[in-house]
């Protein structure tokens, strides 16, 4: 008789061998950190005796699951926004907050309450790419999870390194640093093709080959990067990364949305591994990834949840379940991605992804102690048919829930008995989660308090503010302009000819003013568009003070070149109303006595209005100023003959018929 | 003050009424059916004195959900055969299955189970299609559960009616009966249009119309369905619905995955709505139901699970989750469905769904009392920002699960609380549905002991028997058939040519035979295809006796017309080897001394064999007769000048080349 520290008795053993082994009223014994033997509880209890014996009657006994793509100390971030588009929810919301929030605590704790939630859902083993990974890592630990971690590198400054020669520098260290863990596998992580250089995906290549640590990035997980990179260099997303020998590297990539045959073929010769991240990509509207033909290419295929803050749990069951379900309306085939095959992307297969199936995923003597048990014996699952042995897969991966998971080992260790965490102190984390979210939530909304926060909160654009006088008549289409033009005060330094698109978001508060989204197409002699740019100003709908009572002095609150499409402000300030403003502008930069104005003659073509209309602005800067300038405008007005009956003080927008 | 029964106070009371209003630290007051006050909890209990407040804080307090479709006897056949094509699964194991056990019984003990499971996951209304339908009505009533119940009509023989005029009258009986109840709403529910005439479906309506009872029925859930509409009628299925008047009765649809804008539009101008089922939709493979669109045309649209023995749960946290994010990658846009409104298809849209609208679906005064309260403090939900109200729904859609919730009320009723049942024995129900799922265990396994019995099992077919004498021989182009046909003793009766396609699975127990698909495809003279049969085979590998050595006794134990594709029998059987043979046969029927027998002049073209055989065949009833007529054979073989050393006894597919 030997004697071991666990005996997991009288459950239904699902080894996830390669045999796929069944064993009813089974056993596996665990001696330290290993599994010793897996076999009927008769056999198993005839050779070894143990300090503890868990009775597992009535329950399923698997390898823990392994979660092939996740972020997770963004379980910090989760809910902080929804249901919007990646650039909205990343420019708008998650960047601005990371860039103020993220530390070596917030990693931390973010890290801990990711691994109490993990070990809830029966996942011993996750693959994670964030910020301050050797916190990650150290709170995985100690949460007593098993962790492939990488330390993200990217071109632009990030919230753990300035520059990605820092990245790089910290990578290093931190694999240095981590490599003989027994429950942590350092990596490095360069986040995308698109947001790194070749030259620095290069040298993380061989940071990894060098210290042999997996690489894991994202590839291929939307459209538009694909499109993308087919535009820019010619090759699909995975062909780039060939051509830069990426797969020099041990590649753990995540999603994968987009690519075809000849993709699979490649990732299959460079033995990299794919993380199938089903909830995210649906939720993202990325698409549904090939996972069938992925199979059948033969390539190692985990499933992830992606992180917290877009999935928005780390649930691995739905996971599971969702890649089942999906991938037979993918393949119009109800017969493809059976249960059996689902459960094996998250256990053997999984830990094969992550570069460790030599280590876990399965219930074999010589693995590591990694096991979930769960409840099989629940209202939502019941009843139980034995006539086809599929049915055990189908159980748990149909109707297994995360809740069904009673106890959970990793490395031989218990990290959860009857549900109750004994690696984690769950309460005290919730607290100062919740502490943390209200400080977040507090810098969000004063973030958001104003249109002009709203438009900082971008981050990327700065505040500018200007100040114009103006004024504005109709003008009938036989008006001389060239008793301005040719006057002898008058020096015409530039004509230019726009086609103006405008879009105006108004909010129900219209105090606020409102944001003016504009495309100016420079129009060349033979009517051809010669260059398009759009800028995004806020501007309020009130005069700040008039002149001559037709000469206006208005302000700009905020000027910046929009560096983002149009559809992209629209769902960042989701307004109350949208109004478009399209114009035919002929514009003169002139010189009147010395002084820079704009003169345009505008025709409003959509709506329509009748006729045309004249501006006279200029730029002002202090009161004595706009008063000044206004002097001029009048004069000018003067010269051109136009009859303060002819001015109009409102805005184009505001001209138009009620509706 | 008042004094009612119960307040729900100090939650987040998240209404989902036309404004959807959010009141934090709320109040609902309820007495006897009817919630009588919602509103802040200082409000609410400054009026309103309780026998018993229920402590809300950091919990929400939501409508109950709504299930819009499923088949909640089918509990006890979760799991039974699962990642099949649905006709394998129907046809090979429900429709079996259910023929054998659907009793009165079977319906109330499944629909106990179902109402057990639905009250864990929220739920307080469901809509139902099943046999025997008043029993499910009396569990459900039972378990204090609100339903709008069909009774199932079919053209075919079901479990409760043995033809659909019986079904029609059971349908009368139980809407007359059921019509008053304070929680059921009997209706009548055509199963399908393909498993329907228009004349019973015309009648229901009619039955729907004369009583007001709604009418449900799964339209256009497969592409098959649709395709087969248009192929036979030149309508879809929506506009055949249409034809027949359907739309006179209150509708409520499932699935309609394979609807156009055009069928939308009807449906919305009949005032029908749909039930939405994505779980079921993508594990059956039947594709993604237009959803964002029907929203957009203004059909009320809920969400069902489907029934458990297709989901496999009957959870709709999942299912609202799944809706919401499926949605997002079908309209390629992350904004669609956003959690706030797939909250509501769940809630007063499914009541509406549902024509229960009025009654129940949000927390109102007025409304009955419907309410699921939550936890609100879930490690997987945490942390929550209060910046955007909408991440209250996104919190209890993205993660929320039907674990959290708590307590459930129906109609003013306490179901469970504190996650305790309090009108269902559960362990009871359990201890019962196991039972008889080993019957159903038992039974099937006993069906498929055998390939014949898994022939049998199939239900339609019919088992036949036959024995056959053949004799068969390698002969050379030259051979003179004519001296047997022009010989006087036989009189030449047809003469047909076909090419035969055979496809056999084969099986690791070869003793068990082996099943043959055959094709024959009649040839005309001008080599044109005439008509093309099907024939299912079980043929024996051995030969039962042979005579003259050289001439076989065989026996095919069950023959009949192959009414489903290969593919069907292909995923049914499920053959460990599968084998394919082409054929060219020119086959005369002849009377030799006034018996019949079939001479083949065969061709093996694909795996092709040299040369050309000739078969002698007779069919045979005993051993004296086949002895009798092997000695026929024996000597039409001297007349045709055969040696015995040209004599084959294998079967084609034996004499292909190893591999």
């Amino acid at each position: 008789m030997q004697h071991v520290d666990y005996l997991l008795s009288g459950g239904m053993i699902v080894t996830m061998n390669g045999q796929f082994d069944l064993i009813p009223d089974g056993s596996v014994a665990i001696l330290g950190t290993s599994i010793v033997a897996v076999g009927t509880k008769a056999a198993v209890e005839a050779e070894y005796t143990a300090n503890e014996v868990i009775d597992c009657a009535g329950k399923f006994v698997l390898p823990g699951l392994v979660n092939a793509h996740t972020h997770v100390p963004m379980t910090l971030l989760r809910g902080l926004a929804d249901d919007l588009r990646l650039d909205v929810w990343l420019l708008g919301y998650v960047m601005p907050a990371e860039r103020a929030f993220v530390t070596p605590e917030f990693c931390r704790l973010g890290t801990s309450l990711a691994c109490a939630e993990m070990i809830r859902s029966g996942i011993t083993a996750f693959a994670d790419m964030y910020y301050f990974e050797e916190e990650i890592a150290a709170a995985a630990a100690e949460a007593g999870m098993r962790g492939v971690l990488g330390q993200s590198i990217l071109k632009f400054p990030s919230p753990d390194a300035e520059t990605y020669e820092k990245s790089l520098a910290r990578a290093r260290q931190f694999i240095e640093s981590w490599q003989d863990h027994p429950l942590i596998t350092p990596a490095v992580a360069p986040h995308a093709p698109y947001s790194n250089t070749d030259e620095i995906m290069r040298e993380c290549v061989d940071l990894a080959v060098e210290t042999g640590a997996p690489l894991l990035i994202h590839l291929a997980e939307t459209r538009l990067e694909l499109e993308n990179s087919l535009e820019a260099i010619g090759m699909s997303v995975i062909q780039h990364m060939q051509a830069i020998d990426l797969f020099r590297a041990k590649v753990l990539a995540a999603h994968c949305v987009h690519i075809d045959q000849a993709d699979m073929h490649l990732l299959k010769q460079g033995d990299a591994s794919v993380a199938h991240c089903p909830t995210s990509n649906l939720k993202l509207a990325s698409g549904i990834a090939p996972v069938t033909q992925m199979l059948k290419s033969g390539l190692v295929v985990g499933i992830g949840t992606d992180g917290p803050a877009s999935n928005n749990d780390l649930d691995m069951f739905e996971e599971i379940r969702l890649a089942a379900i999906l991938a037979k309306t993918d393949a119009n085939d109800p017969t493809a991605l059976p249960a059996r095959q689902a459960l094996l992307m998250a256990t053997r297969q999984g830990a094969e992804a992550l570069f460790i199936g030599d280590k876990t995923g399965s219930l074999e003597a010589g693995k590591l102690a990694d096991v979930l048990i769960m409840d099989g014996q629940t209202l939502h699952s019941l009843p139980h048919f034995s006539r086809d042995p599929n049915a055990v897969y189908s159980q748990i991966v149909y109707a297994g829930h995360s809740a069904d998971v009673r106890h959970v080992f990793c490395n031989g260790k218990l990290l959860m008995r009857d549900r109750e965490l004994l690696t984690i102190a769950e309460a005290d984390l919730l607290q100062r989660a919740n502490a943390l979210a209200q400080e977040i939530d507090v810098f969000m909304k004063r973030r958001e308090a104003s249109l002009l926060s709203r438009l900082l909160a971008m981050g990327e654009l700065e505040r500018s503010e200007s100040f114009e006088v103006q004024a504005k008549a109709a003008v009938s289409d036989s008006v001389n302009l060239d008793s301005l033009l040719r006057h002898p005060d008058v020096q015409v330094i530039k004509t230019v000819h726009y086609k103006q698109y405008d879009t105006y978001f108004e909010f129900p508060d219209s105090e606020e003013g409102r944001v003016r989204y504009r495309e100016d197409a420079l129009i060349g002699n033979k009517g051809e568009i010669q260059s398009v740019r759009a800028r995004l100003t806020l501007t309020e709908t009130d005069t700040e003070r008039d002149f001559h009572s037709t000469i206006r002095l208005s302000r700009a609150r905020f000027i910046a070149d929009a560096t983002q499409p149009l559809r992209f402000y629209r769902e960042y300030f989701r307004p109350q109303r949208e109004r478009e403003l399209e114009k035919d502008r002929l514009r003169w930069h002139i010189h009147f006595r010395g002084v820079l104005f704009y003169i345009n003659l505008d025709r409003v073509l959509d709506p329509a209005l009748p006729g045309q209309y004249l501006e006279i602005k200029s730029r002002t800067w202090s009161a004595s100023d706009a008063e000044y300038k206004a002097d001029l405008i009048h004069e000018m007005l003067g010269i051109l003959g136009i009859l303060p009956s002819a001015m109009i003080t409102e805005g184009y927008l505001e001209m138009q018929p009620a509706g």
